[in-house]
């Protein structure tokens, strides 16, 4: 099988527009064609495989009824529309996905027309559709103009509140609105929560695989206001729709479920439902993640994310490390923990093999709850937890706990809960881009009084601070880590608790003080590396907690060197505010203090290799090195810099 | 009738324990006593009349039934619990309900153990009852002991996507929780949502008047497990459950609706559930807002938020104002725009009083939006309206905006859609106290790429803010200001947009630069008032922006002065905290300058009147003084200070 499939209709098709001339049969094909294509690619270039295979037919249909760029496509998270980029005018970029200065994995305004509304995180298609019909019908103008708005959504995030608020809403404003419930069983983990059980008894007495027999009469299935064809299909309609009043309950007709890899459904209750819907229509499609691809339907995880892979035996090509991944570490260092004070449990929100919890949940499924695409309810429940005297351990990647935060501010900080945060993917994190960034929690926590923050600067600092959360009982705490491997240091038996609020010297020098706070560390001790070769030997400081502040450390920093710098990875108003704050308080700016903090800047940044976004944040080593040169004032002029 | 009703029934309850030796007919009583000491109460102190007039008689079935502080009587939003006060050991100190000091408008752990979960936003109450829940299961430890798990809820909390999220993990693990659902049909606004018009039609069809014919057999209306009494009232069943349905695929046993007024409904149902629930039930209770008073009753809000009254008439005791109120002027302001620009929305979630909506959803009712209490929604469907041409100002109080912030973060500010954000209720807000501080807003949107962050220096300056944004459309932009009266300041005709990124200088002085964002500058002109008394005229200068900063204006005044203080009514990480990362950045501190950042200190601060709150953080003129005195090395000592 060579890499670049054979794709002759598909080769013809330059937009969507083109698909209006092809038969249904030539549909069919060139589904076909696209699942081949979006293999291939993926294969190249690592990325969502799975999501992408299941809604192949789904994308063709949609493309076929509705004219984009007008009608409003919106896929919700995003990851699965890959086959949508090939279809629109993206193809011959499809094999940059994901990397540097290609296409974004996910939908992205600024990138194509055809992206009304980027996304990345769960549950907004819905909210943005209703923003668009709405604008629509307030006479709104946009160049592409203003048609139809159709959310695609998936089972997994119909959990989240967010989805709820905005069909409540819909319901209740009654506007012509589409919303394409793509129900997988399966979000990035299975689905968790009774909403999923709920989905699940709908079709379980009518399997959709009767309902092909009935496809020519498709139409005739539909209910309210479409009901208008021959009526004999009137005992499966009765059985297709008897789920269907939670939905309707809300404001919704529902039309469903149909088979969302064949086209015999899909396009006539597409093209029915553009001719005369009225108010909003939620369709209910069932759909298999992986749908096509061996080895995708085969894997656990339905091919979920997935690196660079042989096409044909499906064999994936990861780089061997060294170290352990510190989602790995965080795993093992809590089930440590767990084993000996069962009050401790773990939860997280749809999050259980991204974050490890997986393990724990299988050592210690009672202790273990993945409430679902719902940060704000995880967050809050951690907090009963807390209050009934049990240590709860939220596991979130720092980019969805922002969805918690209210929570985290009213029912944790406010009551002052002993409730651990355990944030993952904090800082840049590579292809996911932009979206995924945890840029924000320093910031977001640290100004919350009560709050204990640290930043683990390796692997084994991250197995002490798991232990520090552990032992901590006094009010809430956090520690922040990144992702991918650490750093391959020696890894201590177990962790210790470390004393709240102290930081240490990792190496003491004269001059300029580097004060880490995270995982820059190691770059901080490549820069000062380079330094020592100039003659400036720096004092190296890891903070480890950025609340609170180690005073004492950081006075000492401030009045033994001509220069402080801080660096974390996070945005403006974190750590290094903190410092500044306590520095200006102290009188230390009065008499002079060369310091400077480096922080991301104020950009959001493209996807690419971490090291690369951090090149573009400009906080790698060689720029530690620069800062330092320049606030000491020697001189780099003619100097070749990367 | 005099301020202390007579109550001999009430004078006799000490705790909730002793209501376990009244009769039936004497709960009825003691009912009627304690909304007559509600009412006395809240005449005097002022605060929300209306929740807990509405749930008296459901507060004595509560307690007379379940075991508190043993089991968890968890308050959504909590401005209901008045009466649980009175109830719970806190009669004697009921008549210092909101004031300094006193007790809280809401529950409160640190206040009492029959406050088991505090709140004051809405929807948190289902997930920490089943926090409850699972740590009663799990084998916690807390002082008063983990039994039953009881979340009262409103029916305008249910539209929050929290809610949702809860009851959706809760049916999922199947723990023994209680859901009560009191449905008024009115939380702070007639609630709006397709879940309200479900929940209408629940009983549209079984008025509850009916049902107290049936009142003496009410255990057989329960569903199973409980449906063991005689079936004699089984067609009543049927039409009481009808459109149970909707809780019921979300994994709950539903119960209802029941008179909340009567306890021959409220106590046999309670008891049952009490007895043999199993997993999660929600039983539905009607209640009306205000019962049992009739200016409360006869009110468009049903006595939500009352001033002092008279107990009488139900006249209130409002202090005449010369100024009008920020909200006002926002609402005045936005009307004006809107009349110029009809692509202007307005979107709020449930505020639409407290923001001064109303009066925008009269004058255009089709471009107004009250999503319900969604935040998160009403963030990305404005995110959507901007994506579709529209205008949409994003109305919310500061401490709401906190439930939106992801949606902030991932579709606004990534996607540099211009949503105009109108953020009333910043700073301290007195006494509501601490959950509705708006303190984190300035610290949470300035650190996101691409927004524009103003705060209101006084109306005029709102005035100005909102015709500024109605003006931008390069991005997402920001306006805050505070609850309560302007400054009396001349109001221009028109608002005229301001040049995006300018302060301006309010006096020139010399020595000390004091920068203003917000509100304090009233407080920063007194300062400089009774500093000129001591020979030192400050400059003074109102930054307008945190965002983008106004380099020119804060360098000059670095370089001009020899010490520049910065003042909000934020918390760290904000306005201040930019400042000082500019001060840095451009080399000012490496030669010394004495700078002060005065935020808002790191404490959740309680109720009080806001300058009694701002005294408590030192963010008063004699503070603002006292801190320029102190960096200019003024002696002060032996005088006395504020």
């Amino acid at each position: 099988m060579s890499d670049t499939p054979k794709t002759p209709l598909l080769d013809q098709i330059a937009r969507p527009a083109d698909l209006k001339r092809l038969s249904d049969r030539q549909l069919d094909q060139l589904a076909a064609e696209l699942r081949a294509e979006t293999v291939s690619a993926v294969s190249q270039t690592g990325g969502h495989l799975g999501a992408g295979l299941g809604v192949v037919e789904l994308t063709v249909a949609l493309h076929a009824v509705f004219d984009a760029p007008r009608d409003k496509i919106i896929w919700d998270v995003s990851h699965q529309c890959y086959p949508h980029k090939i279809l629109t005018e993206r193809r011959d970029r499809i094999r940059t996905l994901r990397q540097k200065d290609g296409l974004s994995g996910f939908t992205k305004r600024s990138e194509s027309p055809y992206d009304p509304f980027g996304a990345a995180h769960s549950s907004t298609s819905i909210s943005a559709a209703l923003g668009f019909a709405v604008a629509r019908d307030l006479g709104g103008n946009v160049p592409e103009g203003l048609g139809d708005a159709i959310a695609v959504i998936g089972d997994g995030a119909m959990s989240a509140g967010m989805a709820y608020e905005a069909m409540n809403n819909a319901g209740h404003l009654k506007k012509r609105l589409i919303v394409i419930l793509n129900d997988n069983e399966m979000s990035i983990a299975p689905p968790v929560g009774a909403m999923s059980s709920y989905l699940s008894r709908l079709y379980a007495e009518e399997p959709f695989q009767d309902l092909k027999a009935a496809a020519k009469g498709a139409v005739s299935l539909l209910p309210e206001p479409f009901r208008e064809g021959a009526r004999r299909a009137k005992d499966m309609l009765k059985g297709m729709t008897f789920g269907g009043t939670l939905f309707e309950q809300l404001g919704f007709s529902y039309l469903g479920p149909i088979d969302g890899h064949d086209m015999d459904q899909l396009l006539p209750v597409l093209r029915t439902v553009k001719a005369r819907a009225t108010g909003p229509i939620l369709i209910h499609v069932l759909t298999k993640k992986g749908k096509g691809y061996g080895p995708a339907e085969a894997a656990r995880d339905k091919g979920h994310a997935t690196a660079k892979f042989n096409v044909i035996t499906g064999e994936q090509k990861k780089t061997p490390s060294n170290a352990p991944s510190y989602t790995r570490v965080f795993a093992d260092s809590l089930l440590q923990e767990a084993a000996e004070d069962d009050k401790i449990c773990a939860v997280t929100a749809a999050m259980p093999d991204g974050t490890g919890l997986n393990l724990f949940a299988e050592r210690y499924p009672s202790r273990c709850f993945d409430v679902g695409i719902a940060e704000q309810h995880g967050v809050t429940f951690c907090a009963g937890l807390a209050a009934g005297g049990i240590k709860p351990f939220c596991t979130m990647y720092s980019t969805f706990l922002q969805r918690g935060y209210d929570q985290v501010v009213h029912d944790v900080a406010i009551q002052r809960l002993p409730v651990r945060f355990a944030i993952d993917r904090a800082g840049l994190v590579g292809a996911d881009g932009a979206t995924h960034a945890g840029a924000f929690d320093i910031s977001f926590l640290s100004n919350l009084p009560g709050f204990v923050v640290m930043a683990a600067a390796d692997e084994a600092e991250l197995k002490h601070m798991v232990a520090t959360a552990a032992a901590y009982d006094e009010g809430p705490i956090a520690f922040r880590f990144p992702r991918g491997d650490g750093t391959g240091v020696e890894m201590p038996e177990r962790g210790q608790p470390l004393e709240i609020g102290k930081g240490r010297i990792i190496a003491k020098g004269a001059r300029v003080a580097l004060l880490s706070f995270g995982t820059r560390l190691s770059e901080v001790e490549k820069a000062a590396e380079a330094l020592s070769a100039r003659g400036i030997k720096p004092t190296i400081a890891d903070a480890r907690f950025a609340k609170p502040l180690d005073h004492a450390l950081i006075l000492d920093l401030a009045n033994t060197h001509e220069a402080l710098i801080t660096i974390e990875e996070g945005a403006i108003g974190g750590f290094g505010s903190h410092v500044a704050q306590l520095l200006a308080e102290k009188g230390v700016f009065d008499s002079g203090l060369k310091y400077r903090s480096m922080v991301l800047p104020d950009i959001f940044i493209d996807q690419a290799s971490p090291e690369d976004m951090y090149a573009v944040a400009g906080m790698n080593a060689d720029h530690i090195e620069a800062k330092v040169l320049d606030v000491l004032g020697v001189a780099t002029i003619g100097e070749k810099r990367a």
